[in-house]
């Protein structure tokens, strides 16, 4: 919180007090904090785990919050909290509806957020959830680096340096591009960590679109992909690995979803939106990578394009990008092994005796990961169904009730209907934000954090 | 097809010959099948189960759409096949906007499609599809009456019998009970077709809010429920085991499901509809058991109901009736598996060593099962997700597109925006038509029949 300080005194904004006394909360909370814990020293277990994961990031919700309420900025507490989880969970869903009055640190703040969620989400997914036998990446246990799985804290801090490292390269790359392709450096800071860590805050009201500029278009869409990918992928090519990046399934997937829509998208935007080829292209192709990544940044008004077309962009929501990126979504590796696991299930009514195995690049697939994958889809669909008809019965239309449950849920930003790109979430009833709000952070979690905390059996002796 | 024949004379419509020159038709196909099969005298083995299902729907509806074509009735045949497709896998789906306009004993034709439909499908879920490894029956294999369940051949006329008992005497019962409430032979008939399959082809254009009459209502609600319940549970209770009615865990959830959801849309009609405190439980209760059954009878425009109310009937479908009766949808015993086993997951990332079971009825249900049904739900969602993608690509707006394919995936027959209650499938193009046929067809032979024998590993040596 005291990032933003320099920008508060720079512009001369006035927002220097909020922080400073933001800080000042946040640093107390920790120490009480850190008071409270330090008599257990005990082994974390799988069990406090989720406890500890769930409730840090409430609480870096309810703290990060702070410097939009003090600083008048944000009136509703409601509202702050729904723009602050938006902003840690790396979603970019706003309630704001004028993001350029906003003073320029506290706007600063805003897109920092997103920077320092997908800081907390890589070590997450990668270090942490396998660790509670939550997320695709428990198959690439073996290939983390620098972690041992069977012992939670040792190792952690090194595999930290690591991905961080690489999420820090590209972000000073990405700002200095940015730069040079015209933006000043708030802006770039702003957009980049909008992109690195998929989340989609903009310091303009138009979103990207406020540019127009194809070089800023093509470098964003290019960092998105980079989000969108595996860090720890990342790491091996950095680190001379080249092989890893032909023969990954996951990427390679990833990249034909992206390869695949982006045609059909464009097709339709040249035939029947009257865009010229290389706009078709251009925007298609921005549109796919935003939403798959889940990143949420905006170059065109996405919902006035064909139905198909949205329905595409739907699709894409909850495909979301790979295990392992700060991007949302199912993941790619888990829509891979629902697909294999129901082609399996086809061979075994064929041959009820044989066995059959799913294979993931050349290793077997145990039965209980895909169970666990199964398992992880049941809950997420029955969430979407029971979101979406919360949000009807308050009052929402279909497409805009659906939509905005799978912008959260995914981690997205913005949907269709009155959540469309041009639109904000400020016009939902409290109850409905505290919902999105949860919805952004169960995505987020990888769900099964949460919903465990929420099952009684979690509270059983 | 002679059974129209009748009513053709009774009522003086001239469409004798149509009958005559359908029944002769399909007697040859029938003669020329039986003697290009007479050489096979093997057993029938699980992968030619699967393809005689199929095919014999196919060929059903093929020849089943002769009275409709050869009448001039129904001019297009992409149309005729649409509508006996409806009719055999009991939709209730109609490309017809006039119906009262067609000859009697076509209209009985087509209602007598879903009842011979119905006595297929009872038949087809309860004794042929376990034994190919599908559908949520395999729970019961030991409970079917007559049946043993290693053997396909030898017993399943006596089982075929058994059933069609219980079905005609509903019938029956239903028939003259619609007659006392004042309906015609005739009208009485083509409903207790309509309610005992499932199906929901009326003899009115309004359905049965032509009626208007709540005898007739709530008498057609009581059947609906009975043909949405397993027939061998049927059997079971009409031989005086009077304990399962009360112990059956699918039976009381499926009446659960539907106690809470009219419940819910009653209030709804009462406080934002103004209907009256009666009104609003007949017709709740009407359309919701008209919809979780997957009749798709229609005593209300349910789609001016508010956007939850609609949220919630497209829920049901999805649900569907209980497992070997007339309904479709996904089944109630799958649902309750589905959640089952999620929860199960759960428990197991909280005891990761631990051996925790899923339980339905104190059995323990294993994993394969478990594996069978997640799979089920796996291509279930993703061909629900294609189709909708292509309805949508084909010019349809998003709520018609889906509820277009959740009506015809799920066997229910009207949807909501441009298949609505009042409305009908006459104006997709045939493409669209062609593809609905087969979602009613996929739906109704409990997907993994038609999709194994799409898939090249059937075909492989």
């Amino acid at each position: 919180m005291l990032v933003p300080l320099p920008f508060s005194i720079f512009y001369r904004d006035n927002q220097h007090w909020a922080f400073l006394i933001s800080s000042l909360l946040t640093l107390s909370a920790g120490s009480v904090s850190l008071l409270l814990t330090r008599k257990f020293k005990e082994d974390i277990r799988a069990k406090e785990g989720f406890a500890i994961v769930t409730f840090s990031w409430i609480l870096f919700a309810a703290l990060g919050s702070l410097p939009f309420v003090i600083s008048g900025s944000i009136n509703s507490y409601a509202d702050a909290f729904f723009e602050t989880m938006s902003g840690f969970t790396t979603t970019g869903a706003s309630i704001l509806a004028d993001i350029e009055k906003l003073p320029k640190s506290i706007l600063f703040w805003r897109s920092f957020t997103h920077w320092l969620g997908g800081m907390g989400i890589i070590v997450l997914t990668i270090a942490i959830l396998p660790f509670l036998g939550i997320g695709g990446m428990q198959l690439f246990k073996a290939e983390v680096p620098g972690l041992v799985v069977d012992k939670l804290t040792p190792r952690i801090t090194g595999t930290a340096k690591i991905l961080w490292g690489v999420y820090v390269i590209f972000t000073v790359v990405q700002v200095l591009l940015l730069m040079f392709a015209g933006m000043d450096l708030f802006d770039s800071l702003c957009h980049t960590f909008g992109t690195m860590a998929t989340g989609g805050f903009s310091s303009k009201n138009s979103s990207i679109a406020y540019y127009n500029n194809s070089l800023i278009d093509f470098i964003i869409i290019f960092f998105m992909i980079i989000a969108g990918i595996n860090f720890s992928l990342h790491y091996k090519i950095l680190t001379g690995n080249f092989r890893e990046m032909f023969v990954n399934t996951e990427l390679r997937s990833f990249l034909l979803v992206i390869l695949t829509s982006t045609i059909i998208i464009s097709l339709q935007l040249f035939f029947d939106q009257n865009y010229s080829l290389y706009d078709s292209f251009r925007y298609g192709l921005f549109q796919v990578t935003s939403i798959i990544t889940t990143t949420g940044f905006a170059t065109a008004d996405f919902e006035k394009w064909s139905t198909s077309s949205n329905v595409i962009l739907i699709i894409l929501m909850f495909i979301g990008g790979s295990s392992g990126s700060t991007a949302g979504g199912l993941k790619v590796i888990r829509v891979i092994l629902l697909f294999k696991f129901a082609y399996n299930e086809l061979k075994r009514l064929l041959h009820p005796n044989a066995i059959s195995l799913v294979k993931f690049s050349d290793n077997i697939i145990d039965e209980k990961i895909l169970l666990n994958v199964s398992g992880f889809f049941v809950i997420y669909i029955a969430i979407t169904i029971i979101s979406t008809l919360i949000l009807a019965a308050s009052g929402s239309d279909f497409m805009t009730s659906i939509s905005a449950v799978a912008a959260t849920i995914n981690n997205v930003g913005p949907g269709f209907g009155k959540v469309g790109p041009t639109e904000n979430y400020g016009h939902f009833p409290d109850y409905i934000k505290w919902l999105l709000s949860f919805l952004m952070m169960i995505g987020r979690l990888e769900i099964y954090t949460v919903i465990l905390l929420l099952s009684p059996i979690y509270w059983k002796k």
